[in-house]
């Protein structure tokens, strides 16, 4: 299996996530990709290649243009305001309050974001970028025949809506990816989340399509992060009505309680009969996870590898969470070794 | 005048405030009302009385109840879920998410806040409800026949919204006034709000009703704080509509400059001929405020304080901000004298 990945991940360096009323240092770190990239390297997983550029074109065809241009400008406002922090925002457009975008960096932070533990940094566009960039490289070369690959992507994407960031999130990677396999002739893509918290910016940019078919599992969100969505009565709009399915499960769940869902899903992505498959890889279902709590051991993570394998599909992995930074490589690669070796 | 005061609003001494991405200390604190009470006694502006105690039902009469219980629970549920720093939101409903309340803490406080510069600490709430009992005692002093008195409220109130928090403030101490002296009889009550920062929560109180006119002068919603509402064709909705006046002005803004929309409310309040009148006063449009871009000078206060009284009306003035310490004393009893002198 190819792997894609880019250096450039490590422009995203953030000092401070806002968590437990403190400012404290990020669970999304860089540091997390060189264990994904040691074990890639050390289980012989395959050719780990650099992304290809594919501008901003495709981004904007997910995302809102002026958040785009937001991201982009974000920092450079910041400083100019003469802030010592990281740009966090502070406050949002609340119930029954105006959908109007400011002018200040302030409010265009609210504006623009869904949660305040994310903080933007001097690189956080150009890492989100280049994260872009490895999820449409992976795409491009199932495309292109691969019948797998893996997009090392960093930072994640699946908490990215159409026009706002949050969850260490900030352009849709697995959004993108799937786009692009449209664009170049598929029909139709399922994109499958296993990672710990719901793909809220996922489930918010293909709600109202049929192209996409959108599942995930994951904590429920009356009691975990993102908190305001991934009820499982979020079935789709208007034409995407039956094309987002979520299977919140509470707290604590193992991985005989994760199955069930699971193969829930697999029946589902079967009976849709997609081109493609696209999995938002979180390993944050591990149960020494620090900022989660389901129960997942490592085998495991070779186990739902198998049974991905079994949907014959063109599959492309794009990574997401993890933050149980020693065993993220062991658990994230034992996922696609599991598929391979089916 | 007489000025309605407790020492109970110094159970609300939070440590840090984000802001600027970093966790300052507050602007909003307990000194700001030593200051107060200093040049109250100083001018011999009249008595200081303790507030009377009115219990939680007027509070739910305004606000939602399970936000009532909510500010309640907080901090409790924070200690429990095992946090070190002060209770700050991190995420909620944003665009597009689902406006169901989530059940863990940090869910809960993102579902009742409005802005994560305002954290929640062990004495809040009851601190919250001094101020609320403040504000109707002071209402209370107007029912019983005074013609004018000051309720020194801290923490403020005219950010907090039927269900939420935010903007330093948790209930919305103007409005429980208000609607005191509309349940003692009074058919119609005008509520002018002069603090720098728009006065949201007291318009989403009293946004579809015509027994209470809102009226704010601030700083445009599109340059600051609280960003999302406060644009002046905000006018009410339903019966409501009409009984919403507000006067953005940008940033800069001298006293000329503010006392042109200034004169236009107290024709609109004259026109309105309420039963009585409720300043909230925040003394922040002051030039050397550390937070605010208005440029009024401290005798500029005196005058508007005189013209105020040119109204004529039973009036309460109900404390909100003003962070300029050391000058907040003096400024905010300036207009007192002013209203006085007339």
């Amino acid at each position: 299996m190819i792997t894609v990945y880019s250096e450039d991940h490590k422009l995203r360096d953030a000092k401070t996530e806002l968590a437990g009323g403190e400012l404290v240092a990020p669970f999304e770190k860089p540091s997390r990709m060189d264990f994904i990239v040691d074990q890639v390297t050390v289980t012989e997983l395959g050719e780990i290649r650099a992304p290809d550029d594919f501008g901003l074109e495709p981004i904007t065809q997910l995302h809102d243009s002026e958040y785009v241009e937001f991201l982009a400008e974000a920092w450079g406002l910041w400083q100019e305001a003469g802030y010592q922090g990281e740009a966090i925002a502070t406050c949002w457009p609340a119930r029954r309050m105006a959908q109007r975008k400011p002018t200040d960096i302030d409010g265009l932070l609210g504006y623009y974001c869904l949660a305040a533990e994310t903080s933007i940094t001097a690189g956080t566009y150009q890492a989100a970028l280049a994260s872009a960039n490895v999820a449409l490289s992976g795409a491009e070369l199932l495309n292109k025949g691969e019948l797998n690959a893996f997009s090392l992507c960093r930072p994640p994407g699946h908490h990215a809506a159409i026009d706002m960031f949050g969850g260490y999130c900030f352009f849709n990677n697995a959004g993108l990816a799937a786009q692009h396999l449209l664009n170049q002739g598929a029909g139709r893509v399922a994109i499958f989340d296993v990672d710990y918290h719901h793909g809220n910016g996922t489930q918010d940019i293909f709600y109202i399509r049929d192209d996409v078919l959108f599942l995930s599992i994951h904590a429920h969100p009356a009691q975990e992060f993102p908190h305001f969505l991934g009820y499982a009565d979020e079935n789709g709009e208007a034409k995407g009505k039956g094309f987002n399915i979520n299977y919140p499960l509470y707290r604590g769940a193992n991985f005989e309680q994760w199955l069930e869902p699971f193969n829930d899903a697999l029946n589902q992505i079967q009976k849709y009969s997609p081109d493609a498959l696209i999995i938002s890889l979180g390993v944050d279902t591990f149960e020494n996870d620090p900022i989660s709590y389901f129960k997942l051991q490592s085998e495991d993570f070779i186990t739902y590898g198998n049974y991905l394998a079994d949907l014959n599909l063109p599959t492309l992995f794009v990574m997401e969470g993890g933050y149980a930074v020693e065993e993220i490589g062991i658990n994230t690669v034992n996922v696609l070794k599991g598929f391979e070796g089916r």
